[in-house]
């Protein structure tokens, strides 16, 4: 058997999420259809990590075993054959057997992207999040200098997470302007269940002027979901890449 | 009655183009249909310029006359209400009873958008032009430059073209690489028919290597259609917007 890793971009417009769902059709059901379809064999995919319903990804990583001899890196080229236009394979390759995208260590991004105008452009309205109001987005990157580093981000999670430990580590975070477009990066080790989602929330209401950026650290401190902003919406939320350590 | 001017943007790619066609819904249509419902009077709008099946705007132009009394910058919140998610007037404002959009002397924005990649980014198919294999920027910004000025594009017009003269300017092109995306950003006092997408496919086969930056000039200077390259997708092309000189 051989292991082979895709990196997967969608749209996630029009899914259920990554993860296979009774009801709806996911990005793993897509997959797993049409590399069965392909390969002639049964295959399931294990997901690097899964995305909500109408989050997108850039670099979704996945990994499934197969007898085929197809080089590692033409999967993508034959796979893009039928997947739909709203999915696409953007790299392929064969890792180590023992591989687990799971059980290695990475680093994750983010991105959350905001439209910032009185009105939403309709070409970006997949995906980005429309926020009407000038937003300061001076005091948004204050207010994310505050979450650099390892803390406890209890405050940032959804009630009923079943995470063991709500402490993560995020390496950068960085608050992009480019015309009526703000775009929020976060790389972290690992993600609590809407963290992304919450941050970009709260980064928003402090954009807004609602509190200072210097409340950051305080709402970090209590651990209290309900001092946070708002979860963000989905569409505004794209999964960009992982970086492994050892692969 | 007043005289009122509407930006609009729209994402082309369910619209048979700008102008009233029998077969398919346009954006003039659409804009006709709900200006004349909100207003109850029988709107039918001047557009600046038209655009083809497929192409995008940020920054169409067009006027209407009404007897309304709403104030000029309330239109575009008043219309928003009833237009689709994919059409959206940007801002609106009064302007003098005589000026014509189309009788205006003005400077027009287009970008081309192209995504240079293996594979087509999800995210990026509806407006742009997906070209794998990698093109060299460097040179297609040499032969871009090329074109600067006022010249005989007769080469860069579709054929059939009842334009009187085929001379134009053009006062600015760039060429931008972000990331795997690569916008081509031109401006010029009018173009002809198709000449911009023609310009992009002679651009996108100079950044393949198919001939080198400086056989633009003589494409140009002979003046026939076959010399240029393929007129490019719909899909890419995306009007910016205009600066009228006398508004």
């Amino acid at each position: 058997m051989r292991r082979i890793m895709l990196i997967v971009a969608y749209d996630g417009t029009n899914y259920k999420g990554w993860q296979i769902q009774k009801n709806g059709e996911t990005i793993e059901s897509v997959l797993n259809r049409e590399l069965s379809r392909l390969l002639k064999e049964d295959i399931k995919v294990i997901g690097a990590s899964r995305t909500d319903s109408g989050v997108h990804a850039e670099g979704a990583v996945c990994v499934f075993d197969t007898v085929s001899m197809i080089p590692g890196d033409k999967f993508s080229f034959a796979l893009n054959q039928s997947l739909p236009e709203d999915i696409k394979v953007m790299a392929s390759k064969e890792v180590r057997a023992s591989f687990h995208p799971r059980k290695t260590d990475c680093l994750k991004t983010y991105r959350y992207s905001i439209y910032n105008d009185t009105f939403q452009l309709p070409s970006k309205r997949f995906n980005t999040h429309w926020v009407h109001g000038e937003l300061d987005t001076e005091a948004m990157s204050r207010a994310a200098a505050f979450l650099v580093g390892e803390h406890d981000f209890k405050a940032f999670s959804s009630q009923g997470s079943s995470a063991k430990t709500t402490v993560r580590r995020i390496e950068r975070i960085s608050v992009e302007k480019t015309g009526r477009q703000i775009d929020i990066f976060i790389t972290g080790n690992g993600f609590l269940y809407n963290m992304v989602r919450i941050i970009a929330g709260t980064l928003i209401e402090i954009g807004q002027g609602k509190y200072p950026p210097e409340n950051m650290m305080e709402v970090l401190s209590a651990g209290k979901r309900e001092r946070a902003g708002q979860t963000a919406p989905a569409r505004g939320l794209t999964l960009v890449g992982y970086e492994f350590f050892d692969l």
